[in-house]
């Protein structure tokens, strides 16, 4: 199997929100993170990249201030 | 090593469009995948769901039209 790192850009560093996730999914909040036997939480942020060689998938943040 | 095999939603079906794929990466004009040993290519679509247990990204078409 082949699960990957879920990493969310902060101050331009990468930090680690989540180990062995299964399925990633955009959502209107942001994206839909699953781990192995967890449920499954949304972070608000945007996919920047899915790097599958280093099974590393890279969130950046976004502005959920809504009017 | 982990490659996806990259789909795109068409008719209510998955359709492969590219194996082996080591990089994928929203881009304003849609997703850009990346093969191993082959130039990126840029899809006019956005990501639907990464299934890292299935290794599928399942993309989704964009509409291009604009004025």
């Amino acid at each position: 199997m082949c699960q990957s790192s879920v990493f969310i850009m902060e101050n331009g560093k990468e930090k680690e929100i989540k180990r062995d996730v299964i399925l990633v999914e955009p959502v209107d909040e942001g994206v839909k993170i699953q781990g192995f036997f967890e449920a499954p939480q949304v972070v608000p942020a945007r996919i920047k990249t899915i790097d599958l060689l280093k099974h590393r998938i890279i969130l950046e943040p976004i502005d959920l201030e809504k009017s």
